[in-house]
């Protein structure tokens, strides 16, 4: 096997590590209200790459953490993120019917049900997160943890993003306010991921700070090729419709500023995502590897 | 003035009070973000009684507490209770278009605006009480309260009995399902109020239950009379269309047992309520009042 091959052996061996800590934390399907179990975790094992867990993992590790307490958290993610994918689809935001194959969970378990399981998730993550207290004698650090996440998620991270970004939505976007929507909408979760992996761990205010910048970096470079994959790719490669921003009239990196300049600034963004990721103490050629991929993939 | 005057002047006081906690925590509208922080501040603005935040203080200086770290709970409170009302009042729920004589959330800024306010509340509001960690020697107490506003805030609270009330719309609910949705919809976030003014106070393990025993008691008081009052209240007295349960062919408390019962019921559990209020250290006549207040209520 050559190194891009073990690469995606070990992300697939990861994956399903990542799948099972999630799935101890999801909430048995009993009781009166077994309907909205049903739809958090239909929503939450629809699959996906697992990677903002996976990146918080990585760098707990990087910085030595060892404990029990990162668990929660990484559950918590990918709650908080499948509560985001919950309410994207609903008719009055994208009206999406389908999500990586399956019927949406607004489609499968009515409209009511599903802006209910996007709130059960999001809060939901925060008690999973809550449980981490259990497992730690620094209560300060995962106070700081939660503090992290919910900022991240709420009105200065996700949220505000996707709030900018539907009120753009079929108008022309200025590159200011289009740096702004990927910074937050994509950036913020993996900042919150990497972030959270090296306080838990106890890194110190420098080292968080750089988690910071590789994660942005990262989130932008891997938005950019999402732009550049959906005008060069093959709707087979892809595994989605091409061209679905030309057709929806859609601002994108592409569009503001050429394919060229595009493939550069991923190139150069990346780049200094693994150059800061140097800087780091330890050596993790998985994560290096991971990031990496990410800004280069294929598809 | 009589004791009865005399507490409702005490509690248009504290409401002013409250309501300028909430409002220190409130975002500034302003940036790329603006719309999300008007809708938020809108609905967090439009009024109410603030009675959740108000017990959580009144618990917590029964305890002795004396901190600034209450402050952020209470403000987080609110926001959750608000979360709530924005998805409750969109059309896919309840589909209102006024609450408390103004145009609803969704109204207002639309229908993918109000999903993403009633969201954006919801973790800020965890945001918001994460901010206690700057205030606190007691980084433990603090994430256990976060702990429980997140527990009783999510599918095992007040979502879980939404959850329920949704599915049981228009059909016959057995009592042993309207204990349920009463206890969690309207009793988690009581609960919720009360034991966090506990925890953060150091209250010990038998005193957070007892406080827990209370709010759950106040509650389904609270919620009883509501139904008490959409039977026998003019639409003039209580500010809404009252047989509004009747003509919706709604399972009440009143449905059930009938109203002479109810009655004698509401009366029972208030009294439970203030009885178990005594055994607590302390007096607090403001709280004693208020609670009985609360059930007694004709509007």
């Amino acid at each position: 096997m050559n190194d891009k091959e073990m690469l995606k052996a070990e992300l697939k061996k990861r994956t399903a590590e990542v799948e099972a800590v999630v799935e101890a934390f999801l909430p048995e399907e009993t009781g009166h209200q077994k309907t909205i179990f049903e739809a958090m975790n239909y929503s939450v094992r629809a699959g996906g790459k697992r990677l903002r867990p996976m990146l918080m993992e990585e760098t707990y590790r990087l910085f030595g953490g060892n404990g029990e307490e990162i668990r929660s958290f990484m559950a918590a993610m990918e709650m908080i993120h499948t509560s985001s994918l919950i309410h994207d689809d609903l008719p009055c935001m994208d009206n999406d019917t389908l999500r990586r194959g399956l019927p949406t969970t607004w489609v499968k378990f009515g409209y009511d049900m599903a802006v209910l399981a996007g709130d059960a998730l999001l809060i939901y993550a925060i008690e999973t997160a809550s449980k981490a207290f259990e497992k730690t004698t620094r209560p300060d650090l995962v106070g700081r943890a939660i503090g992290i996440l919910a900022q991240k998620t709420g009105i200065y991270g996700m949220i505000g993003g996707q709030v900018v970004d539907v009120e753009l939505t079929g108008k022309p976007i200025p590159q200011e306010k289009l740096d702004f929507i990927y910074r937050l909408k994509t950036g913020a979760l993996l900042e919150a991921s990497m972030m959270i992996g090296a306080v838990l761990a106890g890194a110190d205010e420098e080292e968080i700070a750089l988690t910071e910048q590789i994660a942005s970096a990262v989130g932008l470079a891997f938005q950019i090729q999402d732009d550049i994959l959906d005008v060069t790719s093959t709707a087979e490669q892809l595994g989605k419709p091409v061209l679905s921003d030309e057709k929806n009239n859609k601002t994108t990196y592409v569009t503001l500023v050429g394919i060229e300049q595009a493939h550069k600034d991923v190139q150069e963004i990346s780049e200094r995502a693994v150059q800061l990721l140097e800087k780091l103490p330890g050596k993790n050629p998985f994560l290096a590897g991971l990031i990496e991929m990410l800004v280069t993939r294929e598809k």
